[in-house]
């Protein structure tokens, strides 16, 4: 059997990532294709359970690394247990976050490097890559509004403004730095946005 | 203030470690060092909870590179919390369990290979290295027994005799490998071993 494909959607929060999912997840079923749906960091029993530590407030002091490492392990689990299953059996696992997110967060927003990110995760990819990546990009303001409106943050959104800043500064980069990231213009109707992800989609053979 | 020393001992279980350790800190106290224990994977609170997932027979199914990334997400946490402070203070720091640990039981218990395993913790480890190794051998057919004399045994444990065949030949491997590590003879009387490490011990300036 042809081995599925893998497709990415990165993004800040509040970029509109889950819906945009939700529409694709329904035109590629609508199509005929089976579809896993991952998220990250979790999306298996062990990997939750690693999320929990890693967004857990209690953990404020927590060290950079820990958490770039506890990301890469969630990554891992999800990689072996799920992704990997899944495109064997030649179906199309759609990612709401992947290692983009861990080189935007980790390595631009807390200063640990994106290269240096990279390469844990070579680790706990084991040779994967994802076949397409869509980056959902908002200005840095609409980014923060819709932030205020969730009812309660995580120990990663309550990380400050000079995180935020700095997270903001590495998706500008990240897009500007990987040919591969397909950028689409979040701060518009849903459905103008899916309208462009379908019309990349087409790009690929799946 | 002259940065402390840090002081690892490896080994199987059963080697008696854990016993060693406790007569080495008395030895350093006695000699008016402030000493500080570390055990792993854990030692701090996060790196316990991460220690639980590790360990917790009901994960069973962990891939082999997410254990080896939750044990460097342990040790991470470890060295930014407890063990790079400690040191900085002056103080000597013994690890019950180290780096070799993992390029032990994941590099070669678990296949991973103990480069890729040694390059994961690098990041871990943020440039620190252990002043001192040392790796407490015992025949594997005594390790086998005082294995099985334990009530319940850990995920890691539960293991299965190939891993444990693996993690053996690994412990011959590593002392072969590395000139750092001093190799103590496990297999003699509590008392012969702590004079084995003391005088080892005091080769090194503390």
């Amino acid at each position: 059997m042809e081995r599925g494909r893998l497709i990415a959607l990165e993004g800040p929060d509040g970029s509109g990532k889950t819906t945009q999912i939700q529409l694709l997840e329904e035109y590629l079923k609508e199509l005929g294709y089976e579809v896993v749906r991952t998220r990250e960091p979790g999306g298996t029993e062990i990997s939750e359970k690693i999320r929990e530590i890693i967004l857990d407030n209690d953990n404020s002091n927590m060290s950079y690394m820990c958490e770039a490492l506890l990301y890469a392990a969630s990554r891992a689990q999800l990689v072996s247990e799920v992704i990997k299953p899944a495109l064997s059996q030649g179906k199309i696992v759609i990612c709401d976050r992947f290692v983009y997110s861990s080189m935007v967060y980790q390595g631009a927003g807390r200063g640990l490097g994106m290269d240096r990110i990279k390469s844990i995760n070579e680790a706990a990819l084991d040779g994967l890559e994802a076949d397409l990546v869509f980056m959902i990009t908002i200005p840095y303001e609409e980014g923060l509004k819709r932030k205020k409106m969730q009812k309660t943050l995580d120990r990663l959104e309550n990380s400050g403004n000079e995180f935020h800043k700095k997270v903001f500064q590495g998706y500008l980069d990240i897009c500007r730095k990987y040919d591969k990231i397909e950028v689409v213009d979040g701060n518009r109707t849903v459905d103008e946005i899916h309208k462009d992800i379908i019309n990349i989609i087409k790009k690929i053979k799946l």
